[in-house]
């Protein structure tokens, strides 16, 4: 099995936002290499979900996992992103396609964003 | 000295969008008794970051550090924030408000995500 993630974040106009997903990317390439990994974005910034997920496919992917590099559940991840991943299902049964939950809801996320806040401040012991 | 901090978001017409980011504030809390901690919202949600500031600097918070708790740098921290720290300082001359970088631009949460993302997806050893 060919396996595929999508990390799916915002976009935005300025390039610089995309700096911290691209370094998450090669986190994630790093730590599974036998994985094809790719960004998108919802708007402003290219490759869309579906450019991206498409080359998934035709790279031979046949599960892909879909992380969205969102902080919380807002409309774009309960309305924006259900339709991408419904769309891509329809136009490739074959793949196992799973959507997971908002990066930033995880545990760890969570510690490891207090723990930053904390040491920039310069709070805590 | 009394410090405050101000853990900034953007905010969303769901509820359910400020889970994380109280769970943040929950933790910073936690970690740094001794500092007042707020959540302020750019939009949608309440308070604002002007209404959160003043909260704290009616209870006496002589510094305030403001942390953007958004995965990268945008136009919302670029244009929007910048004036409302800049509107802070000229009403509170004598309060030190240092603004910080985007909570996700620190290595110890790219980290955090790239690791969270391998394990929803079951990547990795």
């Amino acid at each position: 099995m060919t396996r595929g993630i999508v990390l799916f974040a915002h976009g935005a106009r300025d390039l610089r936002w995309a700096e911290p997903f691209e370094a998450v990317a090669a986190r994630v390439r790093a730590a599974a290499p036998d994985c094809r990994v790719a960004l998108a974005f919802l708007e402003l910034m290219a490759p869309t979900f579906g450019e991206a997920a498409a080359a998934l496919v035709a790279a031979g992917a046949t599960r892909i996992d879909v992380v969205p590099l969102f902080l919380g559940t807002g409309g774009h991840l309960r309305q924006d992103l259900p339709p991408l991943v419904e769309a891509l299902r329809a136009a490739h049964p074959g793949v196992d396609i799973r959507l997971h939950a908002a990066i930033g809801e995880h545990a760890a996320v969570v510690e490891a964003m207090a723990a930053a806040a904390v040491a920039a401040a310069g709070l805590g012991e």
